[in-house]
């Protein structure tokens, strides 16, 4: 299978989301326009991008919803669940652990690190929050596959060097910093103070430009 | 100010971060290679970035690592507070009013949201939880500069072209859908469920690729 953008797999990945919708609303078929218009997108977009996985659809009837959903579900790794260990017992590691959403799509958090005293020994529903130090032990006994890094910035490369010489293929990155690893790893970073940042930057642009154009006005 | 693009402003953010435990450390400069190696780019790509904004650092000397910090701040925005207004009183919701990093770089949750009656009411911290039908005069009232959306996808639209009839000039949208709103207004989308199918497909297709290998190898 041809390797894939990243835009690609998000736009797949909002293609999926509007067909569930669809689903819950009783219909059995869509066509690209929908699909398209529905996802931000268009339909000459739709149809390219899932030309690379096969034909879905008959012209004039559109898409069979079911089907493409299995498809989308099959391309997107969603149809199995993957084994997740998660560092950080902090604010965003509890809000994440009681993210409904992780495990309805197959991120099943199966252990939880910390290096606080107070926090290890903590039950987390059906866990116990756990040393950083048995991360190697518990990667090897639990078969974690993913490892989710919610720790301060300056310890996020060094859990991310131990997560990967454990076995770890995936890391899904909070920490606020660019982490070095090898390509066969899987990375994907989620940098809340990155986009906050963007959308002040966007703000404070606006309104300097709004400024410049009242001065000019004025003058 | 020329405007900057997207990935130009994420830089930015990663320097400012990087800046700032820099300072932590106690050094007051830093060279434009130590810089970049620590947010993970090259030196000229940190030059060329800052050269946009005017001259930094002496040749030999490095950058001055507080004027720096000032000049990256004023520049994304953050020397000023914003007023936000937070509408969806879910678990989402309650993770980001509880993150400390939203106050500390000057977004000001000043109001909550929900159409839950169970939610309606609830005191967080010194904000009663508002029903939100109260956004419009809640906007005016308030100065709210900026919308967080922790809200359901199916909601998401509505509640945006209401905030941006209201006068809101920011949305931080976290619901999974993709928002059409005016070129005028700053929207940022954080998609936690894109993102971790960012990272399953990517899994998912490393293991397709790695299965193609063996099966080659056993042929």
């Amino acid at each position: 299978m041809k390797k894939i953008s990243e835009p690609t797999v998000n736009r797949l990945s909002m293609y999926l989301r509007v067909l569930r919708q669809v689903e819950r609303e009783g219909a059995a078929t869509l066509s690209s326009e929908e699909l398209a218009r529905r996802a931000g997108t268009t339909a000459a977009q739709v149809r390219k991008d899932l030309s690379v996985f096969g034909t879905f659809g008959t012209r004039g009837r559109g898409y069979a919803v079911p089907e493409l959903v299995s498809a989308l579900r099959r391309i997107l790794g969603l149809e199995r669940s993957w084994r997740v260990g998660l560092v950080g017992a902090g604010k965003i590691g509890a809000a994440l652990f009681g993210y409904a959403d992780f495990r309805r799509q197959g991120f099943d958090i199966v252990a939880v690190f910390d290096v606080d005293p107070a926090k290890i020994g903590q039950r987390w529903d059906e866990l116990v929050v756990r040393p950083l130090e048995e991360l190697e032990t518990a990667a090897a006994a639990d078969a974690l596959e993913i490892i989710i890094l919610a720790v301060p910035a300056e310890a996020a490369q060094d859990v991310a060097d131990r997560a990967v010489r454990a076995g770890v293929r995936g890391i899904l990155n909070f920490a606020p910093v660019k982490l070095n690893l090898p390509e066969t790893l899987a990375l994907k970073n989620v940098n809340m103070a990155m986009e906050m940042e963007g959308l002040s930057y966007a703000l404070a642009s606006r309104e300097r430009a709004a400024r410049t154009t009242t001065r000019k006005r004025t003058a």
